[in-house]
């Protein structure tokens, strides 16, 4: 795919953002996309899922997505594969005997809605979501549209005879003499995953067999604050997250007639809420709470008899994030007592901290220094956020593999998260170039070292 | 209508509850019902409402309570009628040329999902609602019944020549002798109200016109924690009440890395809710204050923009609602400043406290006296709760009119407003019974003393 | 005393107010003032004083403020018989063979810092507190002069040699010819009472056995917004009341740098008042609720290992009181235990509620139909507040007594328990007028009835 | 002073805790010791302080605690020369042309209860605190005998034909031949600093002139989670800080008869401690806030006229803890205008962040692993609390001297400001040798680089 190819997938993506398990036009129009390459495997769904998956919305609601999938043009024989909603697609690519190279893009949208304003690049150019309330907001439909660009260009390597190939070798800017490292011989797989906002797709990702002979993984984000231009050669510090609900539950009463007869489960909820924020910071270092969406109650007239929190605990180690974590178990559960009311809190979605290794992020700001465009390379950063990439990295670093976490930096006009977000499309050519250039330095480099 | 007739129509009108300007299929039952009597005038929809009205759902909600009520049955060309969500009707019969007499009773249902237990009735007997997440759990199906019941009543005591007349009479056991006020010889006007729960019709409905030329009016409720065989002659100190609804905006941000850069609208909502209920007791009376329905946020981790709070005030007098409101206004205000968010709060529906008339009650006390099943009279109680019944009554009293607010005691497993609220259908034939008794009496005496 | 001595009396205990179990220098000058008549008994602190006593101040408060009273000049010899500040004093007058009636004054002051304005009299005309922090905010200081005045008033009654009688029958205003009853021909007891604010002076008085042969009691206040010139004849519905200490004990740790080790005994203090006064509004009553003392900690960069309220909880009826008291208990342990600390809750103070007998009001009805000055009666009003007289009154009824709670109207600039507050000291020759001939009236119907 | 005798010291110092501006005791007892040596100059009091001053106690507190300093010993002379708790002292003696070299001790001691366990070595050996309330909880006292040690030592090393030089030398275990540095050729100024537990000692010590000439400056803190034979060279990272007082003014009513004419004060306190602890963290690095000292109101029953929080936020920068001052200020001010209430907002001590200089932390290590009983270098820590030692690093830095802070290990069986805190006493001799060494180190080799 040319560059411009990829832009027009990345719009098509933005245009059809899905929130976790619902990735149904994603997944199909990867899997349509994929299919054109004569690829040694295509593992759809089911086939890259493994143990329980958490967040699974309701059937009702996947009807609802699958419908809109239809509707927006996904092939009904690939929605029928993704049973459940178990979504999400794998591809693979066998160029030689060297060690197997993994690269994880994430493909979930956020429940936002998109700014209308003229100003905002997809309302002015015609690419705005066309799922109402929900938005790519966080960059997942670059991260796609370069996971298929450096699949393109890893085949390109391998493919001598090819007549773009010097074309490509120009593009990418390797140095063929300074590094011979211009071909890629070993196994590549690039993992599209669900359901990473909610932090539930990592872990199914990462237990479905399909990354115990990874040698090499890595992971990439755009933006996260970085200019276009800047490379993150490794990122650390991803906080530990864990996400919760809480479901309470009162007694209800007439309002105005019978107030002292209520248990109210949204004073209960208030004052949860109150008391979460206030959960004391922590010596050892950063932890984080919010209470992300909350509701309660049905009618004015009545003293609610329901209120629920989903909300989520992070900490800079998996140990500051279960101290929060149990605070919260309290705060929730007394609260709910005050009230005489009671709680359920269920564990949603749950990520480690993890670590990028060095040798891997050593070969990223190598790579970068040699790159178009890119003038300015951080050797190692905070995430300050979480990620259920760590899932797949502390596998494949359980299994004696390397993993790196990369920073591909991209003007980004609103912040993550934010209804103006939106990606420099110049960064999905350098996330293609850094990240074909690093696959093909490690896998040649692990090679030598065997 | 027999009264195993009325329990039908109760029963029909139980499976199918729907709340404030959305009661299609409800009017459509009720209009198909009165146009088999021979009555002077039916009033539908717009026909009964003036001025402005509030709390009207989009056009989408409306359109799928349109559609429900469709599928439920109801006539298409009544529906029609009801432009804009515009419910109720209004059935005329003129019998003379004494006073002109009102009946007022509601007809929506409340936002609760009903019991699924074998010991509710209306489970056991197969009537449960038949809308999700809503059902007459305040008697509002039995009160419509009442207003058929009453209408008919009033019909056959003006034809001599009904061959039913003299069953009738021995039904609703007037004792002709003693009274001899058997016969009704005014206009009688059956108003069926819309949007009581809400607090949103009844002010429409009195500025609409046709409570003008009312001499007397009846209002009713069942229930109110009086059994089965007690009647409450003139119900006094409905409590004012004002609903609100208070948006609040923050800025959203990424929960785990950039949680300083939002505004979190959940936080300030919260707070709200936590000094809402803290308001200061008053010592002129009674007051209340409820923040019924709340949400907020859109996902965990992001910081949630936006927040809401559906609550309400009331007060034993308006003057004590309007200081509950002031202070939960200046509530809302501040907890948006707190947190730096914004607040839009918008009055969604309002009732001024009211009284019954002596005169009224007097009539009714003596009627329940000769009353079949009825066992114990109370001459006067207080409402604790709020009734925008008291905009008609005011409207009346105002004009040199009377009103009464009637309580028809019944038992009821579940509280009003609980999910196994229920009536005791005996007391359909009691209301009919002392309102129609009642109606003769009032309107013979007004005549007398003109 | 005439009413100008009475009038220097009350400014003297003024410039006094002390609090409940401090009052050395106000028992000292009654002592003092009630010596210089032929009584038949002066009952001094622990003769007046039964069963256990709450809220002792240590031994340090108490020789703080027995300082404070000899400085005052207070009589050495009485501050010695009020052993562990056991406060208050019992005047006693045997006038003949009819029934025993008692009148409870209260006299302890109030933790407020009177107002130096110009415009408040105590400061213009010089006799504002002397005591810092402490002022007479709620009358008590007139109570006590009313008490002494209407002691000699039904002394000169009962002396026809005295040669002040006539006039003290033209003053008092009782027409001889029609009611007969210008002689007090029982037993008078004056019962000064401390500790009426913090409710803990009503109980020991009530079982000191000093009231068991009470068959008529009348206790009185000032005030309560009832103008000069206006009589409530009986006072009812005392709001039942229990005030409450809760102390939390968290773990105290550096704010800096172990903010996560401390268990933050603020937070939980903060926690608990926020849904204090939301403990829900009652259909039955009135219900009130005050954290009135709050503290904690020990310096800004600790977090707080300790802190607490001093709060009370009111009920229209006594189960009123209860409802919201097991609520309170409810709200303190559970933002214990959300903030992991332990919480200590003791009841300090508690009186029930009572009603004054109708027969008793009846009199003063009547007797201030005659009386001076006075222009306005209210047969009957709600305290809507508490009173530990209740203890007094409920004990002679269920001796077979009659109680009433008499309210004599005065002008007060500023409100009950307020920094303004102050008493037209007219009111207080109104109260001895009204007191005296209803206690005569009284005691001669009762007599006449035996 | 042998080591015994600073033992000594610090036990007397141990008994007098004295928070800020009312080390009257502590003060004189230093100069008394100070006396007997030869110095060229002993500042006192207000000599060492300029500009304002915060936080200064009343006079009838300050009286107070100057009265115990007198019972305690205090010699009257220098207590007079403290006018206005000016408290504080500077040690001066010049030992030749070399660079000026500063050394800061704190003395302040905590409004904590002294622990009186028999486990707590100060009770078991009998000198536990004798000022009731307050406690050397923090090391102060140790840090004093500290200044005094190195006083002496440095003295020694100036004093060829002393006789206790040689042993000096052995016991400081200098080697001689390696680093030829074993005489002190400069300036020493030793500085008692007042008041650093409330933040306020440091600034006007900073202003007063007396650190304009300093080009070495060392400060040093005993424990902070360190164990005995631990140094830390440099420390970094000190939390900028900032003290606040808020004080709530509403209006007082009675709480039972008129609860909704109050504005209650303690109601926006606890809003208040609830939502400052629940400020946002940031992203950019650790913040913190305590609401350390909360009190309002006076009795039960009256709505509180009062309330107040004293408190305080820190940042890991100074722009951290303006974010979080800018925050807690919008609280304290949405707070008090929920509840109809004013606040009044006072900063009452603040501190900047500050680093330590390389060149110094470098001497300090290379000298500590020369040094006896030391088994543990570490080269930086954060003190993840605050300190106004900064101002006096930052002076003398922005004068173009170096600074650096040192942590002298010691065993502490309780926490710092927990009440069964205790210094490990070897650890003061650890602190003269490491301090007086890396004095003359650094005076040395300023002095050949000039």
């Amino acid at each position: 795919m040319t560059r411009a190819e990829l832009v027009t997938l990345r719009r098509d993506l933005h245009q059809h953002p899905e929130p976790a398990w619902r990735e149904f036009y994603t997944t199909a129009r990867l899997v349509d996309e994929l299919e054109t390459r004569n690829l040694d495997a295509i593992y759809v769904g089911p086939e890259v899922l493994g143990g329980e998956r958490r967040g699974v919305p309701d059937d009702n609601e996947l009807s609802t997505w699958r419908a809109r999938a239809r509707e927006a043009g996904a092939r009904e024989d690939v929605l029928e594969r993704l049973s459940g909603g178990r979504t999400g697609v794998c591809a693979v690519i066998e160029c030689g005997p060297g060690p197997t190279v993994g690269l994880r893009v994430d493909i979930d949208g956020l429940p936002i809605t998109e700014s209308t304003s003229d100003e905002h690049r997809p309302v002015s150019e015609g690419f705005r979501s066309e799922m109402d309330g929900h938005m790519h907001a966080c960059g997942h439909d670059a991260h796609a549209a370069i996971g298929v660009g450096v699949l393109d260009a890893i085949i390109e390597t391998t493919s001598p005879n090819n007549k773009d190939t010097q074309k490509r070798k120009d593009d990418v800017d390797i140095d063929g003499e300074a590094s011979g490292d211009t071909e890629f011989t070993g196994t590549l797989k690039i993992f599209f995953q669900p359901g990473e906002e909610q932090i539930v797709g990592g872990k199914p990702m990462a237990t479905s067999g399909r990354l115990d002979d990874i040698d090499v993984l890595f992971a990439v984000h755009v933006g996260l604050d970085h200019p276009s231009g800047e490379v993150v050669a490794g990122i650390d510090n991803f906080l530990a997250v864990s996400h919760f609900e809480a479901e309470f539950t009162g007694i209800p009463a007439h309002a105005g007639a019978r107030p002292a007869d209520g248990n109210n489960a949204v004073q209960a909820m208030a004052t949860a809420v109150q008391n979460l924020y206030a959960i004391p910071r922590h010596t050892d270092g950063a932890t984080r709470v919010n209470a992300g969406v909350v509701s309660g109650g049905t009618a004015t007239n009545i003293i609610p008899e329901h209120a629920m929190i989903k909300g989520e605990v992070r900490g800079e180690t998996t140990e500051l994030m279960e101290y929060t974590e149990s605070k919260a178990t309290q705060v929730l559960e007394s609260a709910a007592t005050m009230h005489n009311c009671e709680v359920e809190i269920t564990t949603a979605g749950r990520a480690p901290s993890a670590a990028s290794d060095n040798m891997l992020a050593d070969i990223v700001a190598t790579v970068a220094k040699d790159a178009d465009d890119i003038d300015s390379i951080i050797r190692s950063d905070d995430l300050g956020g979480s990620e259920d990439a760590t899932f797949l990295m502390r596998r494949v670093q359980q299994h004696g593999g390397v993993a790196a976490y990369i920073g591909i930096g991209t003007d980004h006009p609103g912040g993550h998260h934010t209804d103006t977000f939106d990606v420099d499309e110049a960064s999905i050519g350098h996330g293609v170039e850094i990240l074909t250039n690093s696959i093909i330095t490690a896998e040649n480099k692990l090679q030598k070292s065997e």
